[in-house]
């Protein structure tokens, strides 16, 4: 049985504007903007990180509340928050919700930012 | 469960540790959602990206109010978060602020959330 986020890739796609590549406009800046509100919480960024530790490259709710020394239901929200940016997926098997990271949203969310992969501080034509 | 990756700070302050690259430490996943934090605002993304865009590699604060429609006391307050959180630097040049982006600082950020560049998810058997 699979509950996959409503955040697909197509979304995260939209979300690519580079803030090196020139002024965005309020929308691109607003979409950007909700991916790093996601990633602007301590728990969150360790959550990630958990997960993106993780052998499988999944990991279970149920192992991701000890090391952040938070309840489940505290856990799973920051998760939806994450989710619902598009970073990571969730997968529903039994008891138990799985995350996985979303290479793709990781890789574009990194690459707004990388001036070396922008055509950076050369004159733009409005 | 995982191994922690070391929190390293750059010459300019910002976190480089690697959301990718293991579990984070408290201390490293705070640094980096401090950052994040500065960056989850719309119009501090589109101030971040007007600097860039602009041809000489600085912007003056007399011109970055008029694209954003706000106040100087407004967009001054945004971009001490930036400056804060290392993302760009101020320079005071008689009545005017000129801010100029750290390329070091971005290509950090971006690098923290790189897949491509962290031992992701490589595959081991239980």
């Amino acid at each position: 049985m699979t509950a996959t986020s409503p955040a697909t890739r197509n979304e995260i796609g939209v979300c690519c504007s580079r803030v090196t590549a020139g002024a965005l406009d309020i929308a691109a800046a607003e979409r950007l903007a909700h991916v790093f509100k996601a990633l602007s919480d301590p728990t969150r960024v360790r959550l990630l990180s958990l997960i993106s530790a993780a052998p499988t490259g999944e990991a279970c709710i149920c192992d991701l509340t000890a090391p952040v020394a938070l309840s489940q239901p505290t856990v799973s929200h920051h998760m939806k928050l994450l989710t619902d940016a598009g970073l990571v997926t969730r997968e529903q098997r039994g008891k138990w919700a799985y995350y996985r990271i979303v290479d793709a949203a990781l890789s574009a969310v990194s690459n707004t930012l990388d001036p070396s992969k922008a055509p950076f501080r050369e004159p733009t034509d409005p």
